[in-house]
């Protein structure tokens, strides 16, 4: 049970573990924060926080839980806002999509990670975004990836633990690197080769006719495309690494299909294909 | 009204047909023909055909509408069967994914385009193929295209017309060219991209955590993936110049995007991904 939570950034992440909490009558109080007054007002009034703070020192006072679901690129300096107003007992986790660069800011905030610097990441997500988006039910079934440190206090990921599960989450462990690589090549690169592929056949002289005929395929091929910018900018600039190494796997790929196609090699390309559809059948299928 | 319907190749394409139009009241007799016999005494025990024949020639006896439904590749070899026992009047028109390489099979095989070939491309599928999964209602609301040459006859195109629009589809004419660039724009890149991202994954190190860790993007992102090979593979062969202009086009606009993110060069990756967000939520989101 969470006595009191603040949430920086009360968008669909943190808005939704909000109501998600609030259900499950695990937390007395919710406290938001973010630099936009209106967003903050309108959180209240869904009820999906109790009261709201424009100053971060402020908004963690009294706070046992710390949630920073802010763009990766705001982390370091919401860690700045806050860093000397927590209470000693307060514990901190985020909800970034890297965590590499996240675990980073706190080291140059605070000096070192802190051991009640609990790095995590909800796998959960919709193409609509904002408190308004923010519903109940977004984590059940859903998967939080926890990326502890050796020095990560083991109460501090108990807590953290038991706060996602509360919202119906499954918890997972990985390394810091070993989520923005897994992240990297699941989630990272997809969304970049949807906006990619709109981008690009935006640019096409028959884009009328394309958007007409666009069936089911490309419409779900094309939906991670209409995820928020500015979230998906910062994921780009904060995984670099692990995108730009995923990216280089993927076009060394294409450039192997397009040869294929290109020489008209009927057997290469039915085996890759047929290659590709039984790991997705098997492991994607079998999984859900 | 038709009296009778032969179908080549009785999967989902030819079956959901046969069902629909049984459904409407719109066909007296459907005929199926395939090379896989167990297949056909599926199709008869579902109710989907009404008899079968192995043989081409006899089942298009008495035909009035003949539908070639078999994967791309399958289409000359079956033009080649039913030449010389159409009835004068029989209409032939087929489901293939690319146009102008039936239409060129058509011409090997008559000499010249036959007036009464229709030829023509329902936008519809699942990725479950084969007799079982075809449904009466899979035309409902999609798309048909058809795509007559300037001697194709009218009511030819009137006939083919008024069938799909009894199974409930609605129909579109492109130009043949025009279709293959469209279709492998909206429909087989993708399809590429999907295979080609699913094999690149399988082939890393770290495969299990991916997909362990994948999310509803990524599920949605390679649904396609886990369509037909056989059928992909022969889109791939017969659409191979409009799907290698795309390929192209996107590999190009990738290799720019890597760049924005190698150069991690944030306004541009901005504008990007803003750009393909409201391109993709104008023409999809307001058109469905």
């Amino acid at each position: 049970m969470i006595n009191q939570l603040t949430i920086f950034g009360v968008g669909l992440i943190g808005g939704s573990l909000a109501l998600a909490l609030k259900k499950a009558g695990y937390c007395r109080k919710v406290v938001g924060c973010s630099r936009n007054e209106a967003h903050l007002q309108k959180a209240v009034e869904l009820g999906v926080i109790d009261k709201y703070c424009l100053d971060g020192g402020e908004a963690v006072e009294g706070a046992d839980v710390v949630l920073l679901s802010v763009p990766l690129g705001a982390m370091k300096s919401i860690l700045s806002m806050i860093d000397g107003h927590l209470s000693p007992e307060a514990i901190v986790t985020d909800a970034g999509s890297s965590k590499a660069s996240v675990v980073e800011a706190a080291r140059e905030v605070f000096g070192t990670v802190p051991s009640r610097f609990v790095p995590a990441h909800p796998i959960a997500g919709r193409e609509k975004s904002g408190v308004t988006a923010a519903v109940e039910d977004l984590y059940v079934d859903h998967k939080v990836i926890l990326t502890p440190l050796d020095n990560t206090s083991k109460s501090a990921v108990a807590t953290v633990t038991a706060m996602w599960e509360a919202a119906g989450a499954q918890i997972k462990t990985l390394g810091v690197e070993q989520h923005d690589r897994v992240l990297a090549a699941t989630s990272h690169l997809p969304h970049v080769l949807a906006y990619a592929l709109v981008d690009s056949v935006s640019r096409t002289d028959y884009v009328e006719e394309i958007f007409q005929f666009a069936a089911g395929g490309f419409r779900d091929f094309t939906r991670i495309a209409s995820s928020d910018p500015t979230m998906w900018r910062d994921i780009c600039i904060e995984n670099r690494a692990a995108i730009l190494e995923n990216l280089d796997h993927f076009q060394a790929e294409l450039a192997k299909v397009r040869e294929l196609v290109e020489r008209s090699d009927s057997q290469q390309i039915f085996n890759l294909f047929e290659h590709a559809k039984s790991v997705r059948d098997d492991a994607i299928m079998k999984r859900n």
